[in-house]
């Protein structure tokens, strides 16, 4: 067994993981591979390979790229996207049907009831993790077994609630964090969407949070799969310069089920449809055309960068090693130091 | 001078302004009165009034009232809408022109170009406070002369950005604070949007933030002038049930520039419309006719009732004192208490 990091905060999450710091990367399809995984794992951090769509070939191979370079599975686990499995959850049943020695530590599921998929993953004697982006979706989550909840506020990048019906982080994670006392006490709180430094970090553990889902953060960084070229466009923007929309779902051909869309760097090509979302699905064969051409190219004019608005944080692309430890040192000083920092004892 | 009551959170914005938490009410049109500003500023917070549109008689009558209840006007300041200025700016120019001792101890502009007003209020000897709903507004605001930047986040009640455009407060602050530090570190920075109770105080501290501006759970006070059918209908609502969107400014015949738009309680009235608001524009009369008939009747599923998604912390409708020192106590707590709560000291 790969022996823990000494823990440098202390929560009920780091306690249940067996982790050093209170951090799990966002399984983000096709940027948080193995290798991304197991940096996170050997920092002390939760890893959780991006299953996404369920790719099984791909799955395989991070999954297993995880494993081996983190030498270990304790803090490895895997993350799909549930709607996507009411249509082939071969990926998910592969993962559960490895030895129980090689299973993931936890699986995480968001985007669609959990429930019909609960009784498997509790057989494997995985811990599954929801994400939700809406109270109302909390009560499903712990009917399907949850040990933990990811309140993922709209900030977040990539898939997330629309703008309509999305909710932020800063009062989610605290209302969520009431409900579950009321409700399922023992049931960890995870709070994603805009986690990028130890500032958000801390505030993230004073809205009652036992810990972190990071994704920009650790989508900007040296193990990332995300493109390099969309990697550099993001550590130049600031965080005025992204939007949630269905522009990018639909120029891809991802049916998402309403009420989801996506984050990403608000772009040209996304500029020029983001006001006329129904001229663009009634006609989009042009649009996609010039999108395909972007992906090709590299061309992130056109091409989607998949980023939150935590980038205006995101000024460099260092190992997620680095980000991780800095994170926590950052959070370390800011809580240890607040009694003093805030006169905490009077004039 | 009314006695400061004794520091128990300290901040560059309390020493300042010479309060005893970092709090300061949001100037909410029509429900940030006297009565809630002086309660405000007599728990040693800054009581905003809202001077909103700029009726000179409601301004003169609350202001006023604020100054006589509160005894002084050393923690009561104004706020306006800076666009609706652009066309009527007597109430502004009658809270500058009063003599010394009783004008404002700060003036607070949202919601449009600051700068036209910067020579006027610094002639008067007044702190201006801007709040800005994006970081590219941030330049204007400092070019203002502006001592406090409030940095909104959407999840605001009231008017606030729309959702293209709009921030979140988790990640607005923190990028302020480095954007301040780095063009013009002299200026205290505010959070808005979502702090309601001790835990988002704390994490807006966190954040790097000098202070908060607080709405919604003030709007809901005894003090507050909102009307008591809206305040107990948000009791029961939780923060699922708010949505931004523009229409209730159409039905309201606000003429408000895009892009800023209105979050409030999502009422019948509300889905009915959110998703045609290109319909209700081009043909609002039967709409407006049904909202005007629920304000008549006080009834809020076609009335709007202005608030946040921090809605879904607040249960309760206590006065303004009690409310400000429940919030700084738990902030106290948690900031005080974090070095033992996450085992700051190592395993």
């Amino acid at each position: 067994m790969d022996p823990v990091p000494m823990t440098q905060i202390n929560t009920r999450f780091t306690r249940h993981f067996g982790l050093s710091t209170p951090v799990a990367l966002a399984p983000m399809a096709l940027a948080s591979g193995g290798a991304l995984a197991a940096a996170c794992a050997r920092a002390g951090a939760l890893g959780l390979v991006g299953g996404g769509y369920g790719d099984v070939a791909w799955t395989q191979r991070e999954y297993k790229a995880a494993c081996q370079s983190a030498l270990t599975t304790d803090r490895i686990g895997c993350g799909f996207i549930t709607w996507k499995m009411d249509e082939d959850a071969r990926a998910l049943d592969w993962v559960l049907g490895l030895p129980s020695d090689q299973r993931p530590k936890a699986l995480m599921l968001s985007f669609g009831d959990p429930r019909p998929y609960a009784r498997r993953i509790a057989d494997a004697g995985v811990a599954l993790i929801c994400q939700i982006q809406r109270l109302e979706q909390a009560a499903a989550a712990i009917e399907a077994g949850a040990s933990v909840l990811v309140a993922q506020g709209a900030e977040a990048g990539g898939h997330g609630m629309n703008a309509l019906n999305g909710r932020s982080t800063l009062t989610f994670v605290p209302e969520l964090a009431d409900w579950l006392a009321d409700h399922a006490p023992e049931t960890l709180l995870l709070a994603a969407g805009g986690i990028a430094d130890g500032r958000t970090l801390a505030a993230a553990l004073m809205l009652g949070a036992d810990g972190v889902l990071v994704g920009t953060r650790l989508w900007a960084s040296q193990e990332s799969l995300a493109p390099v070229g969309a990697q550099d466009l993001a550590m130049t923007t600031d965080g005025d310069g992204t939007a949630r929309s269905p522009v990018f779902d639909i120029l891809r051909r991802k049916h998402w089920p309403a009420p989801y869309d996506f984050r990403a760097l608000r772009n040209p090509l996304h500029r020029t449809w983001e006001d006329r979302i129904d001229a663009l699905r009634a006609d989009p064969e042009a649009a996609r055309a010039d999108y395909d051409e972007g992906v090709r190219q590299g061309d992130f004019t056109r091409a989607h960068a998949t980023a939150g608005e935590a980038v205006g944080l995101i000024h460099d692309r260092p190992s997620a090693g680095v980000l991780i430890a800095r994170m926590t040192q950052e959070a370390v000083a800011l809580l240890g130091n607040a009694h003093g920092t805030f006169g905490l004892d009077g004039p």
